[in-house]
C-alpha cells in the first residue's frame, strides 16, 4: 500500500471513530483518562525501552545535548504526564454546554450549543509528551487525534499509542480515536494535510520552518503562530520599580518561549531616568542589548540595533529597546514589527491604558503584567493546545473550548416559515 | 501594472482602512451606513443607469429571463438596499462587548473582548445588491472588505463602490473600507485568494462551482457552504398533520435555496398512513417524488429513487423519499448523505427528539420545525452574511458576531510570572 493510501485510511478510521466520540458522555472520557494516567505508569518500563531505542538513534545522529534532553522519557516526565492526564480529566466538559438560547417570535427556541470539532491532526517535533498531552485535551473535547511526532521520537510515540489506545478501548472508547503516523516519510504529513473530507483541523506545533511548510502545504485549516515578537513599552509617568520587575520577568524568566519580551518601547521623558538603572538589571541576567541611537547615547555600552532587529524572534538573552516619542510612535511600531501574540504597557495613565489594549492588536494584550501571562493555564484555561495568532476562529491561547465549536439547535412545535 | 501587483495594492489599502475602522465608534459606523442610504435613494438614476449598461451588456450575452432579473437594480431593489442598510445600523455592534471576565488568584484581570476579523474578501455571482449587504455587515462589524461580483455585474458594482466610498468619507471613515475589484479577470480572484499577509477571511457565495475554486485556491481561510442536502425523518408516533406542514413548507415554500428539504425519511411504522396524503400534497403543489422500494410500494406513481439521489441537491420540486426501519437508520443515513447543513424530525417521543439533536451533526438541527428556519434572521442573529458547514470559527448562519474575533485583554498591578 502507498503511504497516501495508508493515511487516508488511517484519516477515515479517525473519522468513524470521532462519531463514536462526539456521542460519548463525559464520565468515559474521563475513566480513558484515568486509565491512560495508570497505564503510563504501569507501563514505565516498556515506555522506557521504547525511548531508549530513540535515545541510541538520536546519539548515533548525533543531536544535541539540549535534544537529547528534549526527547529523554524521564520516570519525572512520565510522572508529570500521568498527572497532567488526571488534571485534564478534572477540568470541565465543553461538549453539550449550552452557550446561549433564546426565544423567537413565533414561538421558537433557538440555543447554540458546544460539540466536538470532529478530527485534529497534529504535527510536532520532538518531545514526546506532546503526544499524550495533545491527545488528552482532543480526548477531552470528544475529537478524534491523528498526531504525527518528529521522526527522532517515532519509537516512543508509537509505544505511547499503543498504550492509549489500550486505555481507550477498556473505558468502552474507540482504539482509533488516537493515532500515531508510524512512518516518518514527509510524504506522510503531506497526505494527512490534503485529508480535508476526513480531517477538519490541524494544530503545528514547532519551529517556523514546520509552521510554514504545513500551512503552505495544508487544504484543511490551521492553527498557528509563526513567532512571538513581543514588546513592552513604558509609558512617561510609569511606575518605574513595577516597570523593571515586569520588564525583568519579561525577557529573562524564559528567555527561549514564544511570550518572551523581545523589544523594549520607552518613552523619551524617562529614557533617562529609567534606561540605566534597567540595563543594570539587565547586564546582570546576562541580557545583550541591541539599541536605537538614542538608547545608545544613554546607554554607552549597548549594541547599535539595525533594522533586522525590530522584526526579530531571538528567543534568546537579546533585547532590542527603542526610545518612543510617545504612545503613537509605540502603537506603530507594534503594528508594524509586532506579531499579533502579546504586547504589554506599563502606565499609571489611564486613557492611554485604555487606549494601548483597544488599538494593540494583538491576541493577548496586557497593562502593568508581564507578557509572559500569555498562557492557556495561567490565564486560567485550564490548559492549552497551542497558541494562535491568526483571527479566524481562535486568537490567543486555545484550551479545552477552542477544540469545540457550536451548532443551533431548535424546539418547534411545528413551526413553519411563511415570508 | 499587472493584475496580482493592482489586486495586492487593493489588499494593501484595505489592510490599512481596517486598523482605522476597527479604532472607530459605533456612531461612526452607524453614520456611514445611514449617509449610504441617503445616497442610494438620491443617486438611483446614476446607480440605475451604469446597472442598464450591464443589462445591455447581459442581453448580447444571452443571459437567460432568471439571471437578467437577477441582474435588474429595480426601484424596489434599491428601496431595499437603504432599508437594510438602516436596519443593519440599528443592529447592536459586536464590537468591544466584553464576552467573559474573570480574576486569577494572583490578581490578573482576565477579559475577552469582540474585535473585528480585519480585511474580509466576499467573492460571488450576478445579484449587485450583494455588494451592499455585505459591506454593510463587515463595515457594522469592524473590518475592511474587498468585493469581487459577477463579470455581468460590473458596471453595477463599481458604480455601487464610488457610492459606498462617498458616503464612508461623508461619514470620516477610510473610503478604503471598501473596495470592488474592477476586473472581471479570474487571475484576479486567484491573486486576491494568495493575499493572506492583508486578507483574513474570504466568504464564496454562489454556485457550488465557484466555491469549490475558491476552497481550492485559497491560500486564506475560507467561510463555506458546498450545498444543502436537508433531511426532514418523520418518526413512529409522530404527529402527522404537524409533520405533513412542516414536509410541505420544507420543500415548496422556496425550493431554490439550500435549506429546502431534499430527502424524506419516514418511518416504516407510519409510512402508509403517512405517505399517500403527504404524496397527494406534494404532487399538488407540483413536486416529483423519487423513493426507495417501499416508498414505492406505498405510492405507485412515484418514480424510483437510484443510488445517486440520495446525496442530491436538486434546488428544485423533486424530492427523494426512503422508509427507514428507525432511529439508527434515519441517523445513519443523513450521516452518510447529508451535508451538515440543516436536518429535522418530526416526532412526539422525548428521548428520541433527544437523541436527534445529540447525534446528528448538523449546523442547524431541528425538532418539530421546518428546515427553512436555518437563516441567520429567522433563527435571530438580526442578520446574515452566508451559512458555513465547515466546523472552524463558525458553523451555521453567519450573522454579526461571525465577523469578529475575541482578544485576551490582562489588567494587572505589577504581576510577573514566578513558575
Amino acid at each position: 500500500m502507498n503511504i497516501e493510501t495508508f493515511i487516508l485510511q488511517m484519516a477515515q478510521l479517525a473519522k468513524k471513530a470521532s462519531i463514536r466520540m462526539s456521542r460519548c458522555d463525559t464520565e468515559a472520557k474521563n475513566r480513558a483518562l484515568i486509565r491512560l494516567a495508570d497505564r503510563i505508569e504501569r507501563e514505565a518500563s516498556f515506555l522506557k525501552a521504547e525511548n531508549q531505542r530513540d535515545l541510541d538513534g538520536a546519539a548515533k545522529a548525533g543531536l544535541s545535548k539540549a535534544m537529547m534532553d528534549r526527547l529523554t522519557l524521564k520516570e519525572a516526565t512520565l510522572e508529570s504526564m500521568a498527572k497532567g492526564l488526571r488534571d485534564v480529566a478534572g477540568l470541565e466538559d465543553p461538549v453539550g454546554a449550552v452557550v446561549k438560547t433564546w426565544m423567537r417570535p413565533n414561538g421558537i427556541q433557538v440555543s447554540r450549543v458546544r460539540i466536538p470539532l470532529g478530527v485534529i491532526g497534529i504535527i510536532y517535533e520532538s518531545r514526546p509528551n506532546v503526544t499524550v498531552d495533545a491527545a488528552a485535551l482532543c480526548l477531552k473535547a470528544g475529537n478524534a487525534v491523528i498526531l504525527r511526532g518528529g521522526s527522532e521520537s517515532q519509537h516512543s510515540n508509537t509505544a505511547l499509542a499503543a498504550v492509549i489506545g489500550k486505555a481507550l478501548e477498556e473505558a468502552g472508547l474507540p482504539g482509533d480515536a488516537v493515532q500515531v503516523i508510524p512512518v516518518s516519510d514527509r510524504k506522510a504529513v503531506l497526505a494527512m494535510l490534503q485529508a480535508e473530507e476526513f480531517i477538519d483541523l490541524i494544530i503545528p506545533r514547532g519551529g517556523e520552518g514546520l509552521i510554514r511548510f504545513v500551512a503552505q502545504n495544508s487544504r484543511i485549516p490551521v492553527l498557528k503562530h509563526y513567532k512571538g515578537v513581543c514588546h513592552v513599552y513604558v509609558d512617561d509617568g510609569a511606575d518605574l520599580t513595577m516597570a523593571k520587575k515586569i520588564c525583568l520577568n519579561a525577557k529573562v524568566q524564559r528567555p527561549g518561549v514564544c511570550n518572551a519580551m523581545e523589544t523594549l518601547l520607552v518613552h523619551q521623558a524617562i529614557a533617562d531616568a529609567f534606561l540605566p538603572e534597567m540595563a543594570a538589571q539587565f547586564r546582570e541576567a546576562g541580557v545583550e542589548i541591541r539599541g536605537c541611537p538614542k538608547t545608545c547615547r544613554i546607554l554607552p555600552l549597548a549594541k547599535a540595533a539595525k533594522e533586522e532587529d525590530w522584526p526579530a524572534e531571538y528567543l534568546d538573552l537579546i533585547l532590542a529597546v527603542k526610545v518612543v516619542s510617545g504612545m503613537d510612535d509605540a502603537i506603530d511600531h507594534i503594528t508594524r514589527y509586532g506579531s499579533n501574540h502579546t504586547d504589554a504597557i506599563v502606565t499609571c495613565d489611564y486613557s492611554r491604558a485604555r487606549r494601548f489594549v483597544r488599538e494593540v492588536d494583538s491576541s493577548v494584550v496586557l497593562v502593568n503584567a508581564s507578557t509572559r501571562f500569555n498562557d492557556g493555564g495561567q490565564l486560567g484555561l485550564g490548559a492549552e493546545i497551542g497558541i494562535s495568532t491568526s483571527k479566524l476562529h481562535a486568537f490567543g491561547p486555545m484550551g479545552l473550548e477552542e477544540l469545540t465549536t457550536t451548532k443551533f439547535v431548535v424546539f418547534g412545535n411545528g413551526q413553519v416559515r411563511t415570508e
